[in-house]
């Protein structure tokens, strides 16, 4: 039986866990806000794609350190901030055949991970699907549920086929990608633009950003500059790309990007793993992304704005 | 006698006013909200630098045309807003002798009125003044109080000598100077960063702006793109210019930029006079001013997201 470690259980590796769990696997989580309730009754969910269900993991810890066997795969869905240490994180729990799996937001993410674990297998994975907790245990799941999958930092693997034959059994749609890290760049076209833009000015929803030709124009220009550093990274970005980013988001309701809401939720934002490292990226290929660059310097006080009100 | 007309004598028009008024001048107002209260009472003025007093202008208006004679000195206190033609606004009150006087924020807040006025001699003033509006014709002045005033496009004139004895001998302290326009250019060093860096995140204080080396050098850059744009007009800045200003901003304790409050108070901002303006003339003369440019993209969203709002 395949054994699961997802550490920071939080409403995407809930929502992921129990797919996975559906399917027979063995699926541990480790979860500190909500311990108390999660090891006594397990995660309340609510989701049209799964069903409403409860999920009661194999097992619940309050830390890493009390996951005593190394399981087959460590899914990692903590969000990458600043400060935080991800590999000391889950050292405790990766054994030698540990396959490790992020799935998180950003760029870049994977190189420090790959660097603390270089025997283990990783993989890497973008998820897309709106899911939010609302209240201890309880995982509202709003829209899609769908993950990008592939070996970092390229191809494909037996153990990443399997991980999606048990993603897809389970009901959420996994696709497997040979260029994951392209895909996380083409993601960051769209993240590293609108999510700082969104937290300027008390918060700006999609509409307002695409509101006029000049605001749309000046969107263009800064996901320009993230194409010229991914190409420059050795990923170039499909032509049209930005035509269709621009495109489909105005094609939905008007939104508030995760940034945002983080935001206002006074949660802490992920601007290092989404702006901060496609800003350092630049700088390492000497790529100019003056946008970008202001952007995250105004990200970086309106961060320390939001800590030192707190 | 020397008869002045002040138009939008908000908190910044009735202190000058008072101030020449007690020199005998015959200073008459076009106040729209405060009407009632001011034509009954003129303005009760707190104010350290001129004592508490009651200023009872020779006349209230409500609109410019109900001024029948005009003035000597039409000194504009409006705010530079888009949309807002302060040419048609005053013209019912000048004459072929009236000097025009504009103590407004902003670069290139002239043209249009030398345009519209060509025959008139126009006077450019930048107040250094810390004045609000308490209540109804309720004006509380907390700081500073002083006026650089110069003859539009340069040099100086018996007129302008004139209205500056007024100011110094009413108490506010008005120094002439033969390059109003380079005055302008050097407030806009600190001004066309400072105030739009501040809208961003909810507002940020000096403080958080200078908070770190990073956000310090952020600001260090913007404020060379300003430079830049001055000296491609013709007004090279002074060097040491940006240290000083970095240094005098750190030197007193945080404070929210006059763009910031507007924000905050949601009152309109002036965004092209200081801003827009600044943006346009690096186009005009062919300076790259990338981080200018977005945060001038950024406020007119930020501007549109609180009109949407309100």
């Amino acid at each position: 039986m395949t054994s699961i470690l997802i550490v920071g259980a939080g409403a995407v590796g809930a929502l992921f866990g129990s797919a996975l769990a559906r399917q027979g696997a063995q699926v541990a989580v480790v979860c500190r806000s909500d311990y108390d309730v999660v090891s006594r009754e397990g995660y309340d969910i609510v989701s049209p794609l799964l069903g409403n269900h409860r999920f009661r993991p194999h097992a619940v810890f309050r830390e890493v350190a009390e996951c005593k066997t190394p399981p087959d795969y460590l899914v990692l869905t903590v969000k990458v901030l600043e400060g935080v240490d991800r590999a000391a994180l889950i050292r405790p729990a990766v054994g030698p055949r540990t396959v490790i799996v992020l799935i998180e937001n950003g760029v870049d993410i994977e190189a420090e991970i790959a660097a603390a674990f270089p025997e283990n297998e990783i993989l890497s994975g973008l998820a897309l699907v709106g899911v939010g907790r609302s209240g201890p245990g309880q995982v509202n799941h709003q829209s899609l549920g769908q993950l990008n999958l592939g070996r970092y930092p390229n191809g494909s693997s037996p153990a990443a086929e399997h991980l999606a034959a048990l993603f897809n059994g389970g009901g959420i749609g996994c696709r497997l990608t040979d260029n994951v890290v392209g895909a996380r760049w083409q993601k960051a076209v769209w993240n590293a633009t609108f999510n700082p833009i969104s937290i300027t000015g008390g918060t700006l929803d999609t509409a307002i950003m695409l509101g006029t030709p000049e605001s749309t124009a000046f969107i263009q220009r800064a996901m320009e500059e993230v194409c010229a550093v991914a190409a420059a990274a050795g990923y170039p970005m499909p032509p049209k790309l930005i035509e269709q980013l621009i495109g489909s988001t105005r094609a939905i309701p008007p939104y508030h990007t995760s940034m945002a809401q983080d935001y206002r939720n006074g949660r802490p934002m992920e601007i290092e793993a989404i702006l901060g490292n496609t800003v350092r990226a630049a700088r390492r290929h000497g790529v100019g992304t003056p946008i970008l660059e202001t952007l995250y310097a105004l990200a970086k006080m309106i961060e320390r704005n939001v800590r030192e009100a707190s």
